[in-house]
């Protein structure tokens, strides 16, 4: 079974294993799991902000974070494929009582213009009280695409004008950081907050990792509780992320290779219109003609090959870990004898 | 002063103080305010459907209908224009946890397939279950424009097919019944609840009525008090609603002519662009050239008239009860030498 | 029928009503009404605050109150008897997410040592975070009785130090004010914010007026929009409460009075039991013997005498505006002979 | 170090650990961990219940039952000692919008007289609905004491009368499982949900689950997503519990044992005044005379002892799967000299 589904469903490594299984834990609700505060600070330390909380999911630390930032009746600004806004069932509303402000950028790349027009005049209690912009990097729904720092510089420039925070959900940041060759570090300077996930490129089972400056982290300590998200001895799952980003991070290149070479390979079918520009790992092309997204998803399906629909007329492959390179050899050919 | 900026600014007349000064009236909160409970009766009445409740605003009248109507994690349909996601403060978010999915309809109507592509799929828990379709018609942001019956039937029809509630925000419903001669109780047989205003161009001081089955009202009148919406001999507002409703509904009709002819008069001036049809007492207009809305609206205040901008762009008339024939006939005077 | 439900039954008087009807009115939700800026400066001034924000029931002043203060999460503190927490429909939950931390006063009076003792350590993340406590003065479950300022005074104190906010529920307020001879300005000096109230003992029909700074009346004034209490040409309303405050304040000592006297003849029956200490105008006396609460209730409705019960031992009776000397003796006439 | 702080504490064993590490796992948030599946289904059999949840902790587990059993402005009638109010981070309010009925046990076991004084009239639109009624069993700051079978079956049955659900903490079931020789299907048939917990004395690293039917779970899946619980290859968690399910159950025996034997130890001092009855794991002693609880823990701490405080005058001492006979006798030879 070739599985480009999603980044989210590799098996952990046999080394990987090792790592968590020779990990050193305690109790994280009390913070004496050594694990994952060396997780947290390593993470911490690697983009230059002062303080990180593990958490069981990407979904949690996006909403911790939504909800630090904010109080009810504020306004999130956000471009409307993001995925807080469609995969996270509806938390901004239902975890922080805020409102969205969506917006329609560049394949979910916004600018500094779209965030600035968005802003509500604060004197209007008519209008939520605009107070937070966040960011998704590499966008998911945009086809894996990338910002420019400079694009994030000038945002930034607007959210301090308007004392408006700024996060970002970095579920794949580290296919940009890859792609684009920039350091963490430059997220850092940036974003008030930023959420990494460590089950997605990187390849482990569980986590993702909340990082802010050690007030916001504080109070993110206190919504993880409420939420349900203070674990135990998860040390043996901070093990992995700590192994993954030892040993993951520059193995997505080759993801992005791969993601390349399908995009080439749907480009001169008959049966694929547009591709979203491939950046990263993700593929999402238009299917037309003598397939539709459902049947060439049960055609690829009689072949062992998995991927899903993202909206009515386009299917995404997602490259990941356990896809390897006779894997992408066997899918193109598929692709070109459907 | 000529005051156009919204038809909420009307002062009560003298004959509608004389039917509030001799009402009769009692404790609300326990049921007991003769008047209310006739106001209630007869608006029920007027629109086929089971009972009412009184409420301060049309706020509340609105944001108690998506609370009984939905849980927290739901999604309510609404056109991007819509007041309640434009005007109430977030409150979809805030009083009911509930998403948006904002559509982009014909000047804020939807239409039945619109809907019908933004349900979502109730078994991925990533999206919010869709439960809840509000329509608003008039439409403010509109321009003032009405639905035709046959548009809200199909949209009933697929509301029934996916198990959605169907609300109206009839803020300015009479406008629309005068205009396209319906009966009130098209409307009661086509929705799960419906909101009147009585504040608009019906011209009472306060109050809105929330109208839907035995049920539904029950529900209703609960959340209207833990919102605080419970007031005590508040029939001396709800008679001045029994007048209005008894004395006020076919003057709209001057309003409508009053909102066409100030349309004409901007329609022929070299500083205003395209002018959003007018069906009732709304007249929303593109300022361009000479002008920008902000120097407009202060170049009427010179001649003593107000009004608002609706965008950057756009500059609102509303027409109501106060605005007299000769105070129009001033205001296109005034367009005209501007 | 003589009615001692409740001090909210009371219908305006003649002169009352001739106050409204004369009422300079304009639209609230634009700041635009005279006699509601009247009233809101009027009170803000006699308790010497900065601002007052009118709402159409005093359980918006006292939710939008315990809202401004905290975030979710937060928790309030307050008597188990208290109103906010007994009848406002579980709104601390429900309007502000916040939990409560329920203390055993003195007839739901406390101290500044239970206070004390019920703050959380703000490091325990199993905690909510301690932010408010809310008293209620004079206490309607503990049968009206009043506060000493010293008693609130060391509350402040305790409140200072913690940093949590103190706000009064002062729905019978001006009662205490006339039982124990103190001043507004003396709890306007204690308390953040105080909830007013002018529909129970000052006999108009709707309305109460939240206190505070203009920071705290500026955040408030949007969260009554989205709780829908934004109403339009209200001054009517408010017009009858600068009546009440001009003319009704005094008279409640006939009340107390009444309430003394009722207290008395319920004593020398063989029927009641304890009888609360009555300082103000509500009556809470244990039933016994010979009937129950039911039947006492029903034995005085056959006389024309309406009361509730407030618990399965306990009737309750409010003096106010509209009982008479004469309905006092009357009643006393039927509580003997019963 | 002796640690008897909480029975969270655990180290996992080699044993637990080679079953983790050998798990066979998958991406959960699509159904697919082979693991958690199996220990869904084991532990809804061993309960005769449809279904079941994982969860990342207890909390979460609570949080996400009583959400789905309310709606807001519901309330939930539980003792005032109960895990839900006390260390929960207000949770009630913050994830459900509920209130709490605070009832006084027996050391935190309610009756069914309780319960049903405690039900509000629904008619009465000043109260919340009683929605729930949540036990805990075995109640820790009550001792670790257990309920009867018997009174649980008639809290059931006032639960039927009055339409009300019923959740189980059960953080610690398998205590009161252990110690009163019930069975786990008795406590399927009387509840609507019942929390258990894997990190306890079961001796995982993390992990609960939730059980009920299969629309309860389903709905509860939706919940644990927006509240951001969905984990991926958790199945190594699931393992632990697995084997703990198969390995730990009749161990903890010992830890009763253990707890009985330091709280004889204690009794005999001078120091130590009341002890809640030892039925399980939990001793709770009143310090007095020499110490406080503070100074005690302090002259322990000297001693390499960890233990925590539960009030200002309470300490409290959990066994667990960590707590060997040795350093219980080490332990009460402390206590002896101290």
């Amino acid at each position: 079974m070739i599985d480009f589904r999603s980044d989210t469903v590799t098996q952990p490594t046999e080394a990987m294993l090792q790592a968590m299984l020779s990990a050193k834990v305690g109790d994280d609700v009390f913070g004496e799991d050594p694990t994952i505060n060396q997780l947290e600070q390593m993470t911490a330390e690697m983009f230059g902000l002062e303080a990180g909380l593990f958490c069981p999911s990407g979904t949690m630390t996006n909403q911790i974070a939504i909800k630090a930032h904010t109080q009810p009746g504020d306004e999130v600004i956000c471009d409307e494929l993001s995925h807080i806004y469609q995969y996270e069932g509806g938390g901004v509303a239902v975890n922080s009582a805020c409102s969205v402000r969506l917006l329609h950028g560049n394949n979910g790349r916004l600018t500094a213009d779209m965030v600035k027009n968005a802003i509500n005049n604060p004197e209007d209690v008519h209008k939520p009280i605009s107070r937070l912009v966040s960011l998704e990097n590499t966008v998911n729904k945009g086809g894996g695409c990338c910002y420019e720092l400079a694009d994030i510089e000038d945002i930034k420039t607007v959210c301090l004008s308007y004392n408006l925070g700024l996060h970002l959900d970095g579920a794949r940041l580290f296919n940009a950081l890859v792609y684009k060759q920039q350091k963490a570090s430059d997220y850092g300077q940036l974003f008030d907050s930023i959420s990494i996930c460590l089950s997605k490129g990187l390849g482990t089972p569980v986590g993702s990792v909340l990082l802010g400056n050690k007030a916001f982290i504080k109070k993110s300590r206190r919504i993880r509780k409420v939420m349900g998200g203070g674990m135990r001895q998860a040390g043996i799952l901070a093990a992995a992320g700590i192994y993954a980003l030892e040993n993951n991070i520059n193995r997505l290149a080759e993801d992005h290779l791969h993601a390349t070479q399908i995009a080439a390979a749907l480009a001169e079918t008959d049966y694929v219109g547009d591709i979203l520009p491939v950046e990263t790992n993700i593929v999402i092309a238009t299917i037309k003609g003598r397939f539709t997204p459902t049947t060439f998803i049960e055609a690829m399906a009689k072949h062992n090959i998995k991927l899903f629909s993202v909206s009515s007329t386009q299917i995404r492959l997602v490259l990941h870990l356990n896809i390897t390179k006779e894997m992408v050899e066997t899918t193109i050919d598929t692709i070109k004898k459907l």
